[in-house]
């Protein structure tokens, strides 16, 4: 039986890879225009300049009196009250001597430049409209509880870069430009293929020497939320034709393959055969756990071969994968990075890069959860950071410091 | 016109009085069982105990050769080989003597208690099966390289707590021990009204002193993203009847009510209005942005009363609803909070909790974005968490140790 020489790639080289493997899909007419809450989660394909100032126009940033400056003495004085200025008008001019009763976001009246809260007024309530009045004011400096306008963002500036992940922010600010719309790129389409006469799908009996697939579970909610259409086949054995039948059945209609399994040195490595043939390279990435990988095309498709246990197919998704879609498409957004110290100590095989799984408290410690094994599902379920451990690094002391990416 | 004095509560008891609103929400028939995929992101609504061991049986951790420990001396010995033992098979009891090709995750042999990893074998390679050959093997201990049955979680033990917010992960420990479906709370449904004369849709022409609505977009995709499932209404305009007509025909269909705007202490407050003789309190809680807040029932259905300027908005959202979602429904998962230094100087009005928008950089530190204007929605597209000043802080130098939360 065949047993390669395996070659050892860093995980920088080996994202790289999977970054270079899918560059080839951003292209023009993967760029699609949609609704603004529809775009949620989605990368934006262009950038965005601002049509319009933000603020529109100078506007009141309390509720209160809108003067004009000049006309109010150190010491204060007393004005005579003109019309109310409502959010959403368009006041006239603010005749000289007299203080508009202005709501918080009205346009400022020509003419007005400053503001006095209401709470400095005295009285310090709002005149009926209509009822001739004054009302007793401090003075206050130009631009008083103003917000000018453009002072947000200016028109003709750039309000958002092609790559961005479109979150609510992003599309509340494409909302307040008065776009209805907006060019993102289109979810990728992946094939999910879980391998190994071992797995039985939850639900069924389960034999003795077998385990329920958690695999499929695990990558296909991980690829959903990353904004991945994810087909999903039934669990293929460890029969070569069977899968290379059913991947062949599904290339036309995919941009990427995913399998996990079948991609090691033992004897009875399904992927690896079914890509015999096929430009598909198989070697050992210096990471643990999730070392045995799968990267190359079949029939033209991309295809990335995970390892069949739980926990590397989803550091495999989590360190390869993610990272290169959110670089090339805007989404998902980067996992947010932080550095913890460690609630306890660790050992690692220092020629590879460890990615142990924990929890970070709110102390700003991160606390192991589990040993490094790679089956262990619970323990990854009870978890919410992956804890880098560079190569190089045999052991860490509790209280060393690490970098961990919050799940 | 009116001006009712303000009470002030802090951050912490409008939280929780916002976590009371909805508490009588949490009932036994908003329990819902999905298939696991249709559960992401929703909360678990009863505890899930193991109904099996995981791993289901004792496997092996390397591609290697299973042995009974006991046959090897130091030194090692030559052992004949059994039959290999594929990953999903039920082995036959391992003779006395022999060591059998074993796969990584594949069933222990009865009476093996040891894997000797392929590398360590000479040759280290597994024989053509059928053709009776024998390899040396070095002495290994008892449970070398096994992993043990129930070595990750234990038939009987608690698998995941009520109130879980399942992701992936969880979700890959519901399928690994054999579930299919799982209990989870329905999505809430959420009225969404946003108001005032001077918003317009997005799209349309903008009149002087209009501004268009951003409060609609950012407020639905965060819901969304929260797994709340909104309607949301057209613009309201400040006539009174025309919100009330408006509420009344949906509270039949929703379980809470959100507005935007007309809640503070201005002359034309339409939420405020519309709210007369119901059971809805407004006042100002001690925040910045987001200080005016309305809360209670109309005709019986739990009603939000958000400021009207965007980034009280959201902050709003992410102060009050979304915490106290988490907290009773498990869902959405906390935002991750961790501690940064600033980048630079900021101050606050010491009377008020203040939240303020930034960019948390790799170095650990974190960048002010804008000012602390509510009217800010580019600055706001422009961060990635909430920084966290709070009460009785006046100022902070740029260096100082702050907690924020991740956007």
């Amino acid at each position: 039986m065949h047993r390669t020489q395996a070659r050892h790639v860093s995980v920088e080289a080996h994202r790289e890879s999977v970054r270079q493997l899918l560059a080839p899909l951003r292209t023009a007419d993967r760029i699609e225009r949609l609704p603004l809450l529809a775009a949620l989660g989605r990368g934006l394909a262009a950038d965005v300049v601002a049509p319009l100032d933000l603020p529109p126009f100078a506007n009141s940033q309390m509720d209160g009196f809108a003067i004009r400056s000049a006309d109010v003495p150190d010491g204060g004085t007393e004005l005579r009250v003109a019309a109310p200025v409502p959010a959403g008008a368009a006041p006239p001019e603010l005749a000289p001597g007299t203080a508009a009763p202005i709501m918080t976001g009205a346009m400022m009246p020509p003419g007005a430049d400053a503001v006095v809260p209401i709470e400095q007024a005295v009285p310090a309530a709002f005149p009926v409209p209509g009822v001739p009045a004054t009302v007793r004011l401090p003075a206050a400096p130009p631009r008083n509880f103003v917000r000018d306008a453009g002072s947000d963002i200016r028109a003709g500036e750039l309000a958002l870069t092609a790559g961005t992940c479109l979150g609510p922010g992003q599309l509340g600010l494409l909302a307040a430009l008065g776009f209805t719309e907006v060019s993102v790129y289109r979810a990728l389409r992946v094939l999910l293929v879980t391998t190994g006469d071992e797995v039985v799908e939850p639900g069924s009996p389960l034999a003795a020497g077998k385990i329920y697939d958690s695999n499929a579970t695990l990558l296909e909610s991980s690829m959903r939320q990353a904004g991945l259409d994810v087909t999903r086949t039934g669990i293929a054995t460890d029969r070569v034709e069977e899968l290379t039948g059913l991947l062949r059945r599904h290339t036309a209609e995919v941009d990427l393959i995913v399998t996990t399994g079948g991609v090691s040195q033992g004897a009875y490595e399904v992927v690896r055969q079914a890509m015999a043939g096929h430009a598909v390279d198989f070697f050992g990435v210096a990471m643990q756990p999730g070392g045995p990988q799968g990267i190359g095309t079949f029939d033209g498709v991309p295809v990335l071969g995970f390892p069949g246990n739980p926990v590397s197919c989803l550091v495999s998704f989590e360190m390869f994968l993610r990272p290169a879609l959110g670089d090339l498409f805007g989404s998902p957004a980067p996992r947010p990075v932080l550095r913890a110290r460690l609630a306890g100590a660790l050992t690692s095989p220092s020629g590879k890069h460890q990615v142990r799984r924990g929890t970070v408290l709110p102390d700003g410690t991160v606390r192991l959860e589990g040993g490094a094994g790679s089956h262990l599902v619970s323990a990854l379920a009870h978890s919410n950071a992956l804890i880098q451990v560079p190569e190089g690094i045999a052991a860490l002391a509790g209280g060393a410091e690490v970098e961990v990416w919050m799940l």
